[in-house]
């Protein structure tokens, strides 16, 4: 008799979306005319820089020509055209060496973060910032795996560092920080690397909002640091850089010097990706080079400086009505402190000022009493947004 | 510390393709003028269809409008309008009716058939068979399972059976196969489904070649044989039928009603796939969408028709030449029987008349004495092939 994985059992269905969604359109039925601005999905809007599309359409006409057609890639974890443009990218951005067998394409960042724990024993325990990203915790519990939660709160910064007693073999950092837009210093993030080189621990490091890193002062790649090529492994997604949330490209580094357990990462996330995993398509390969050339580039940054300055807009209304907040300036995310259950405040906000957002406490425990709000909305609305917050608030 | 997931190191590496290719290297270097006819790798070589292609430059088109750009889906799954084509193409060739609720879209059959093991508890024993396709076998090793081969031959057609004494919960079934172009006909999925019922198993059931199946009397989808539902999953891709190979873009049937030890795996896949997918990109949705077209159906089967005359002429050179074979009329793929082992047959073909097959060796140890040729090239070479096998075997 088939015996399904019980771990499954102990998810929680995580119904913050689908909570968010009902509430809007009860709130829509019964107030047809109101005008709501969302400030709640972290998905992108503005659409994508005209040398990708014709990247897009160009190689999708050499799909239909028997001489330029393409079947399997030759490589499966990326053309050689796009894995160069990404080491070029990271030796630009964050004079980061990276060869080719290093760069690890994939359909997005959220696939690979979530597969990437197929590597590991189930015996480990995994140590998760409080609030995330759920998808480091659930497929962690899918495993049913030890979780050490370490919290972010106002005294941190939303920024938890290892303390003395801490203790664990994996740990997930997540900067700039989804749900808090916080983004760790170099010093905060050699800290951390020393811990995982002193507990044979492994980083796994999201840097999927890097681009909106405006500080030059602050690392946008993990390898800025002294010896992460040694513990860390880091994920990275066109999604946010270059709008491709629905194009679907990500990359995976996964450096050749990196052992864990007197096994080479390099080596077994090439075995996983060749054995479950088909490759990235070459019309969307062909699109991601395109965002890496100059022009491409320079688009999207100036997609980037749209949605920073919505930021700023909301960050400056935050600090003129001294709602604490952190996030915004390398980040598309504002995180606030609410002084109430952050449902309540979704509720006051949407029946109030028929604004929307996101319920910190969706995102982890330490997220109660907290409000996520995104840039990605029109500069118009979301300078509305911000004259209806000081009203409110005045 | 760290730990690895110790069943990689049980892992045996693949060297199949690597081997194929350092030979035929070797080969080319050593005789450059030699003209050599490719019949090993199973990758389809003829473009997209024009309707394939309009609809991905609209759609690539459209990502770079702001009015008609998108994002994330609204369903990870699937968009609607790919869904109700899918839903309508197992009406039409099957006579199976599916909700939208029943089609997962992904970036491939191998991703899902690979990840569908993430559902079950390590504690079952797989019931693969042998020759097929290493997927399979793999992507259970990498969970330390237990796995129970169940032989292919020249006797049972390379259709192995349930037995009296077979046990197992989890059963893998591939056809049209590969490697060994094998199908099964209704009554011995009939017998399957009764096992699996029997037995409360469940069969993920390969149907990533039923595009090729001619003959009209035999299943395009388990879900033509009773209580299917009820004991089936079903993998599918376009990229054989529509030459999505290097398009990336497939689907797979969980029915609502298949319960497997109390639980429902149309949502635990959903549970898997929204944590750890994010969705196929918009733009091959909508190439997928055209695929599904009465033009887009059209046009894949005169490019399925063009690779199954090649088959024909390869089936034909072999019955003239009395090698046993199997595949080719419902299939790409015809695999003979070499009267050696499989290497030296491919030495002796690619020395002898410069054709390159795959020895059946590398699908596992009942395809040794084996050699699968795909139908895959043009038609002017596959003749040339086969005029070659004449001379050779005459």
């Amino acid at each position: 008799m088939v015996k399904v994985n019980g771990n499954y059992k102990s998810l929680k269905q995580n119904y913050l979306f689908a909570n968010i969604a009902k509430k809007l359109s009860d709130y829509v039925e019964a107030n047809p005319t109101a005008k709501i601005i969302k400030m709640g999905i972290g998905d992108v809007t503005q659409p994508l820089p005209k040398v990708v599309i014709d990247a897009l359409v160009n190689a999708s006409k050499e799909m239909g020509v028997k001489e330029t057609f393409r079947g399997y890639a030759p490589d499966e974890q990326g053309y050689a055209f796009l894995k160069s443009k990404i080491a070029d990218y990271y030796k630009n951005n964050s004079n980061v060496e990276l060869s080719d067998r290093e760069i690890f394409v994939s359909d997005g960042a959220k696939s690979d973060v979530a597969n990437f724990t197929d590597l590991f024993s189930n015996d480990n325990t995994i140590i998760i910032p409080d609030p995330v990203y759920p998808v480091y915790m659930d497929s962690n519990l899918m495993l049913g795996r030890k979780i050490q939660l370490i919290n972010g709160n106002d005294i941190n910064g939303f920024l938890p560092m290892p303390t003395e007693n801490l203790d664990g073999d994996i740990i997930y950092l997540c900067s700039p920080n989804n749900p808090t837009g916080a983004v760790y210093t170099k010093e905060q993030l050699q800290q951390w690397v020393d811990f995982a080189i002193d507990h044979n621990a492994i980083i796994l490091f999201d840097a999927a909002y890097e681009a909106f890193i405006a500080d030059p002062d602050l690392p946008r790649s993990i390898y800025e640091i002294p010896n992460a090529k040694k513990c860390a492994v880091e994920f990275c997604s066109l999604s946010k850089t270059a709008g491709f949330t629905g194009t679907r490209c990500g990359y995976t580094i996964v450096p050749e010097s990196l052992m864990a357990d007197g096994e080479s990462l390099n080596k077994m996330w090439m075995r996983r990706q060749t054995t479950k995993f088909n490759g990235t398509a070459y019309i969307i390969q062909r699109a991601a080079e395109a965002v890496f050339t100059d022009e491409g580039l320079k688009a999207c940054r100036t997609i980037i400086d749209y949605y920073r300055a919505n930021a700023k807009i909301m960050t400056d209304t935050m600090s003129k009505l001294r709602i604490w907040h952190t996030g915004g300036f390398n980040s598309p995310y504002v995180w606030i402190k609410c002084g109430m259950d952050s449902w309540e405040y979704f509720d006051a906000l949407l029946n109030d000022i028929n604004v929307v957002g996101t319920p910190g406490s969706g995102f982890g425990r330490c997220g109660a009493g907290y409000f996520r709000l995104t840039a990605f909305n029109t500069t118009e609305n979301t300078i509305e947004a911000m004259d209806r917050f000081s009203k409110l608030f005045k």
